[in-house]
């Protein structure tokens, strides 16, 4: 019960039996044994990733999910004749910090005990020394963080996130919740999830008149966002610069490998500006910092999962000059020029295909952005260009090996115009441009497909740990 | 089109006809004009949240949502006559820096436009030196941040979640998406949304045989996670301590001024562990960092939230012993001697009711542990305490105003014993303790509460920018 200072006396009178004794830390994290020296007696607490058993030793590789390369421990001949190094298990050992003939680190154990034994042959689906296929590791997803490629990606995905909201903070933008629940449908009508209680019983007992029973909880019907812009655009009409950045969902029937049906969605919003090339600039440096930063951070997890993906997969970065440019007229030009190349032609009616943002980035040899889009092929929020109202100020963000990564726009806020293509139920929205309206832009940018960009993972659904695709939701 | 390097020579020939200039920034968040000094000329965007015209000049207060206090403006006789300063319209102004008779910087204008009127007249639904009940403005939430308390309560709840994530990233936690959409229920069963495509078209197309339509998306019943916790664990299992932060749902008809359809929380898991105080001193560590940083960089923001509320908030912070901790029994024991003082007595079968959990931090003058509960009232992942079975090694972290605020326990790391208490179809978390299994242990904080804590509000819904609640999900 801690010291108990000046609590009243009733409760002194009745006796603490708890002390939570604050225990210093009993072991060092596998990556942080940088900071400890040759000699050091420490202890390590980890799972065995390989073992090899001579006559006199044993080598025992420890992970712990704390870093790329595991620990090597070294057991003399009364511990290797007595210890259970089978693959899997869990274990704490302690010993004096040595090195390699290599000059690797290197644990010299003098105590090594099982925590946790991993009875392999009852159901254990990894095994020492192997590689597995992606979608063999997809099928034991729990078990997943133990394969050291896919805990390497884990916490790309965490520095990833801590730095593109980093980045955005620097930039005085505020981190918003938008809602997950909501009333509103932004893109338009078909491909959102609906949400009703599990329980029949919660519903007959609130249900009002004249309201179905299936929408009694809201007494109203209720779809998962895919999109947080709308809200976003509401918050930012009072606090100025904002992002949110959380899961948005999709009920589209496609087992793409850049499509889940839950993802994770970076949308940002830039108050007072009537210019794509502030939004232009904002995504640019965005990209360009958080992958800089994360290739120095996070070398050696990001060399992992490329595994033997060989050249040099950012040039650009290496570039001082900004992201090209090109109008959507232009990159059509671009593809009719290229029609040979192309495995579908362009249909500039129809838009970009996959296929044709691939050739456009290989083609500039550099993500590429592509503005001026015929309004016809964007939604209603977005603001036609002042010198040719066909067109709206729009931008596709096209990466190499992926195709797009961010979509954004300038947001229409002339009332009246916005008034006629607005669709039914968003009211709301429209009175934001009617009461002291202020032009902004934003962009919304698809967090695991810029991780599929930043590590080259071909599938969408190996770089979230919990992927949820047609057919498919495990767990 | 940035400059265009080395591009190939087609891509040069296609002319490009966009530059994107990168404009210096054109404007100063009022929040930023700490950093300027007396005599700069700076431009200043935003709202007008009041204004006084006096003969010769007008005084007009505007905010842009970066700071708890409005600018004063300054406009001089010429600007003044034909200045529109209607409350609620957007506006530029440019000027020279000055500061006002009481040392306050205001902003003597050159230069004033009108970005977006503000017909008050037609429907906007705040005026000028009014102050509204939170009822009313929950009524208009697309409009919300307008409200310069509400504004402060984004801005803390901005810097609250970073502030939790810093914290936990510089104990070395990794943060983790854990899903929304999952098959898994992981509290019980009743209190959980089902989630289905809204097309009923979609599902036809999807349906194997064997599936009901409603379930053809994923092939089986598919709920609104209720916590992360589980999933949590299995990447815990592999990569070590970990976090996740996030919307969570619950469809209970529960319109209490603490709870939520949705709503944010925060789960850690700490990873080789048997002992409770690990936990109990992560949580003391965090509430009491988190809060006296807070209390820190938000002085102002959480000084207009907190209103005319006086007195002392957080008598707790300034004393250096650490938290109380009660067992359940002592908690029961306390509570049975204030009999006279409670409204509704304790039963100890039925656990703490919100009344006991604010007595007892009231008795304590503090936030207070309580451990050592009875199992019958603990869910079945928790570890049975070694010396008492009957009891589990379980605590509940309650604070004062808001009753519990964090619940956390050792996790059950028995195979045979977990295995007998597991609800069907969580195999895949029985499994974690059979192959290399570790004991471990967690928390959940509601995030909305912490923040109703710390800002004094009554109602959860006013601490979230879109409240969702029972017959209730606007926009």
């Amino acid at each position: 019960m801690g010291t108990l200072g000046n609590l009243p006396g009733i409760l002194v009178k009745i006796l603490p039996k708890i002390l939570p004794v604050r225990s210093a830390h009993t072991y060092v994290r596998i990556a942080d044994l940088k900071t400890c020296k040759q000699g050091d007696n420490v202890t390590i607490k980890g799972w065995i990733n390989n073992a090899r058993k001579m006559k006199k030793t044993s080598f025992v590789d420890i992970v712990d999910g704390s870093s790329a390369a595991p620990l090597q421990v070294v057991l003399g001949k009364e511990l290797s004749a007595s210890a259970d190094v089978t693959f899997g298990s869990s274990v704490v050992t302690s010993g004096t910090l040595g090195s390699t003939p290599k000059g690797q680190i290197e644990l010299r154990a003098e105590e090594y005990h099982l925590i946790g034994a991993c009875p392999i042959d009852e159901g254990f689906p990894f095994a020492a020394k192997h590689t597995y296929s992606p979608d063999y590791l997809r099928e034991h997803l729990h078990l997943r963080s133990r394969i050291p490629s896919f805990a390497a990606t884990l916490r790309v995905r965490n520095a990833a996130q801590r730095a593109f909201v980093d980045f955005l903070h620097s930039r005085g933008f505020l981190h918003i919740h938008t809602p997950v629940l909501t009333a509103s449908d932004c893109e338009g009508a078909g491909e959102v999830f609906r949400v009703r209680p599990d329980s029949d019983e919660l519903l007959r007992g609130m249900q009002k008149e004249d309201v179905p029973q299936e929408e009694a909880f809201f007494d109203r019907r209720t779809y998962l966002s895919v999109s947080g812009q709308l809200h976003l655009e509401a918050m930012a009409h009072g606090i100025g610069n904002c992002f949110t950045f959380g899961p948005t969902f999709r009920a589209e029937n496609n087992k793409s490998p850049i499509h889940l049906s839950e993802f994770y969605m970076l949308e940002a919003e830039q108050v007072f500006t009537s210019s794509l090339s502030d939004c232009i600039h904002l995504i640019g440096d965005m990209v360009r910092n958080v992958t800089q930063e994360l290739l120095e951070s996070c070398t050696e997890d990001i060399a992992l999962c490329h595994g033997d993906s060989t050249g040099d997969l950012f040039p650009w970065l290496r570039e001082s000059r900004e992201f090209p440019v090109l109008t959507f007229r232009e990159a059509v030009e671009i593809l009719q020029k290229n029609t040979e190349s192309l495995r579908v032609p362009i249909v500039p009616e129809e838009g970009l295909m996959k296929s044709h943002e691939l050739f456009l980035t290989d083609f500039c040899r550099s993500p590429v952005f592509i503005v001026d889009w015929p309004h016809t092929l964007k939604p209603f929020y977005m603001r036609p260009k002042d010198t040719d109202p066909t067109l709206v100020d729009a931008l596709d963000f096209l990466v190499p090996r992926i195709g797009e990564l961010v979509g954004g726009s300038l947001r229409e806020n002339d009332y009246e115009r916005l008034k006629k293509k607005l669709p039914a139920g968003s009211e709301w929205y429209l009175s934001l441009r009617r009461f002291g309206g202020i032009p902004t832009a934003g962009f919304g940018m698809g967090f695991e497909r810029y991780l599929q960009f930043l590590l080259n993972v071909h599938n969408i659904r190996d770089v979230i740990p919990f992927p949820r695709w047609p057919h498919s939701c495990n767990l």
